[in-house]
């Protein structure tokens, strides 16, 4: 069923080039600089509950799409906040979702299902309402043995290492426990620090209690506050972390003076801050991540461009990360202006951008990347990570930013079975563009060789300075 | 010399596939949900006068191209409204249109004209200075057969259902006047009340009037304003419409109170509104649009970005809709979360989206469809409606939205005689992108040969509620 | 090693009518409407110095990339303006540059390097860390004969006509001396005003010094500054000028009224403008220019959307044009209407704009080329000059615009070398573009036949009214 040709172009000249290259991509160990798996997984590796617990329910890219056309989210055991009663067997949300099956063709989410059922589980067949029951049987027999577990998937999967995202005060329990086990994979957490940076966040006097905490320092003020930032980081290195993560509706970036930020700080202890406040602090906290990054040598990564929540509803009944966040434009170049200039050219540093508005690739994000030492351009996220959305990112940077500006893949996924789906889809698209740059006689056949390497494994290496 | 593989991809692989994809649409009656035919044409039946006011005079696609290279509109028959003459020899303005064909290289007007003049005419050698008088000859004395009034044509087309664009003020006399007449074509009209909203606009106090006397209603206030709206809603209903249209700047969207509606209306009616009462009342009434909506089931589509009448000096001497509108970058996510936020989840209402501002495709409409229920996104519009421009859409959006949460196609068209072509055009691009997928291992066949039947025909039926 | 049908489609019969329609374009003198060559170089025809200060130093598009990956521009001999050492030795930075030679895969820099070598010096191998030396003494012996220099450079391009791009208050003393000489290749002035009229610029004072001594006018005000400026084009139009150019960040445009224009210049030349002014002022001049362009008939081109020297340390080092000018989101629809309203249906009227904003393509540039009779679009502009961006725009902009309201080819470029390399890959990316449309049956081959010519030469005269 998985066709050993699949998402290469037709055309025999580049689709033969493509099965070459491919060729040389397709067994080398998955690098995971980015992603949203749950250390506890790996920490505890009990078997996973059941397919639609495992594979339906969390994944918002399925729920989402089922929404759209008239699913209730509550049908799709989606947890509600609100007490809404949801429906709770696994196999009749599982039924729902085979017999909307149609929904995902052309999806990037219907190529990783296809890939994971295949080769994960066994399932040649295309999933569907009827052979719903009989699909679900069988994965689920499968989830309930020792080989299906997390960390002998992990292995299987032949993952070298895996970054999860963190918040700034998460104990790194989960990570200590990995490590302590004796067993040999290799898991690094991520400093995400934006409820630390929210000072608007219902949550943020909290973070600020959990902060001082773990630290054992009293937040007292601006000066406090950074150090005791900048000892969580200490402490996340420690833990194997060589990167941070920032998301922020924009890249706006512009240093505070010691004073405006002392000023802003204590007005948001006191409850005080106003929206201004907070963009004005999201601005200046960024220039001070890539000020501590320059320091300590963690790779920076900044995500902007999503308004979170959009849909109210949704948000009030079952939470964030349901489907609801929209992209919104985004402007690089004046908001990076102060960034860059304060640290751009410095060898220390290392900033990878991503963005949701692929209209910034040519005009913006590769020019930047094609000139300041400092900056790399993440894979293409989220919504355009995915056949088209790749494709078009090489189109548009490769010319003016070059291969070795970008970053290589993250699979960015909280659905750790689709892993393996998600780096072979990358690897067959960059070995096809590579394919097609060679039957244009744009590239060499042994230059094309040597990237296909360097976009499926090494360059993720390189930019998160993984050992 | 209309090539039957003409527009698939030239690889032998995708261009077979495409080829047994489009045989499935080919033949499926024409559904024709949005456009701008004027329904007199059909109620009262008269042939077409002569080829030039058939097909060159009206068509703003044609007349801007030789515009923009210097053939005066008046060279082309273009009525002027300040007395300016024109040629009026409908054969000279041939001949000259003739002359210019060149300007249509590699242009969809001159796809549409070249499948036109073969499919409807016979005319089958492409148009030029040399062959003017005779294809001129050929296509006058078919106008003036039987077999080329407008009501034969419609058969021959193969129409099931044609919905035109109607003021909110029309009486929709044509529309009885063809249901009056027995004949089986089904026409709909299509409720559009911008200049009903439009409180700046100088016919606007008389377009109050019309309503006032067409509802039978004093217009005395922003709730008799409301109620008239509503009345002519339920007529509209009643003679077969299932659908509205509203087209605005932009697509911004916000509640006003009732209060402030209110007040702006009475400023309105004393003819002392502002610009930013406009703006204001404008995002309002869209809200009232989708309120109305959900309750009376007719479907809404917005079409936002147009600048329109950018050229003064034309505007002046031809008026609207001469090729002058040109578009603005348009942003949806933040404009329109009022209004999804308060319909977009009620399986009442459907709103149809258009865009002339493709950077919004993947950024911010799949998104936004790949979500709210309420939600579909419309064909490629106006500038887009093109062979490139089908293409664009679908590699943009598919990913992301699915098939699923498009809309089908609109021809969109006040020229008769090009909707087979438009049609045509669409399917085919339709299964070379459907091809492209199969070839590419990312749908299977029968998949595909299910869903070149909905793009050509279903979803357009589904999308706008036509029984 | 320059494979013949490098850079066509591999699909057969695409590549098949490309290298048909190729063919015809090929051989076709150039014609260089625009660029950056010094005139001195073609004036004193002394061999050029050596293979890295022809190839490597002067061009940003080289040592941007290198300075992204970590490579000083010090070591790369880019001269500094504040003292700093800077490598000297030729060979060490032509082995520098050898060294990074995989930076430019999949760029356009690596295309016309590529072409370059091979056409210009013979050098059919790779440059590699491994031959650095061997062809550094191979070009820099070519370099030092008769049939290397300029002129016979010149003429072994079969170059019909070189424009260069020179400051309003240029004495074309070069191109004086180059028509002196009795040589007969055909370089002409082009009159770029945009130091004259940025009032801010610390230099303008000594700009308008130049200017009143140039012309024997006392600068006096507002009014005495628009005679001189027309004073020039007068000068420049006896010199063989044919076009003017104008960069600005925005291309905003609205005429003040001679008393606001006269009293910002008066606050100018005292010393006080603001950077308001400065916005109004330039504005209100690109106004006055197109009001010239009227009158004088020179072709007026615009080049917006550069925020120039963004790299503050790079900029305060080496100065301008060193690969830190970055693009921004660029609006064309509402910013030239003033413009295109005053003059854009004037046929004695002629503007090429430019983008860099490339989602401006379709929705903007498109459909105003697409009416105003004034308008060309001018070709992919920098980092768009390349085999995708050249294709993303034919693809955009075909459609709405057509063939003949698009400008033909610029090379624009410094690099004198490199010229036949840049027409020759936008040669091919046109033939290749003509033969895709032929394959799918949009075009006739006779039609493409004819265009390839139009594309490769014919518009790039007409356009700029060459003889």
């Amino acid at each position: 069923m998985l066709n050993p040709d699949r998402y290469f172009d037709p055309a025999p000249d580049v689709r033969d080039l493509a099965r070459e290259l491919y060729g040389r991509a397709a067994r080398l160990p998955l690098v995971c600089p980015h992603g949203h798996v749950d250390p506890r997984l790996l920490a505890e590796n009990t078997p996973f509950p059941d397919p639609a617990a495992l594979l339906v329910i969390p994944d918002h890219y399925l729920t989402r799409m089922l929404y759209s056309q008239g699913v209730p989210l509550e049908a799709l055991g989606v947890p509600s906040l609100d007490g809404t009663p949801v429906e709770t067997d696994s196999r009749r949300i599982w039924r729902r979702f085979a017999e909307h099956m149609p929904l995902f063709r052309g999806t990037p989410s219907g190529c990783w299902l296809r890939h994971e059922l295949a080769d994960v589980f066994g399932v040649d067949e295309p999933l569907s309402a009827r052979n719903a029951d009989a699909v679900y049987d069988r994965i689920d027999a499968q989830l309930r043995t020792d080989a299906f577990r997390p960390r002998a998937l992990f292995e299987r999967f032949r993952i070298e290492v895996l970054c999860t995202t963190d918040s700034a005060t998460d104990t790194l329990a989960w990570h200590q426990q990995i490590r302590d086990s004796g067993w040999t994979g290799v898991v690094r957490p991520t400093f995400r620090p934006d409820l630390a940076i929210n000072i608007l966040h219902p949550e943020w006097p909290a973070e600020m209690d959990r902060l001082a905490a773990l630290t054992g320092r009293s937040i007292v003020d601006y000066r406090t506050y950074i150090g005791a930032l900048e000892a969580r980081r200490t402490f996340f290195r420690g833990m194997g972390a060589t990167a941070t993560d920032h998301a922020a509706l924009t890249p706006y970036t512009s240093r505070l003076s010691d004073h405006d930020a002392s000023a802003i700080f204590a007005r948001a202890r006191a409850g005080e801050a106003t929206p201004a406040d907070l963009a004005a602090f999201t601005g200046h906290m960024l220039m001070e991540m890539a000020r501590m990054s320059v320091e300590d040598g963690l790779v920076m990564q900044l995500h902007p461009g999503s308004l979170r929540n959009h849909n109210a509803a949704v948000f009030e009944r079952f939470g964030p990360d349901r489907g609801c966040d929209i992209p919104v434009a985004t402007e690089y170049t004046r908001n990076l202006q102060p960034l860059l200039n304060a640290y751009g050219n410095d060898p220390r540093f290392r900033l990878v951008l991503f963005t949701l508005d692929e209209s910034t690739y040519s005009r913006e994000l590769a020019p930047l990347a094609g000139h300041y030492p400092a900056l790399r351009l993440g894979p293409p996220w989220w919504f355009h990570d995915s056949l088209e959305g790749m494709q078009r990112f090489r189109h548009a940077v490769t010319e003016t930013a070059g291969f070795y500006n970008t970053a290589g893949f993250n699979d960015d996924t909280r659905a750790f079975p689709s892993i393996p789906a998600r780096h072979d889809l990358c690897r067959r698209v960059d070995a096809n563009f590579l394919a097609g740059l060679v039957a244009r006689h744009v590239l060499e056949l042994d230059e094309a060789q040597e990237l296909i390497v360097e976009l499926g494994y090494g360059l993720a290496k390189a930019t998160y300075r993984l050992p």
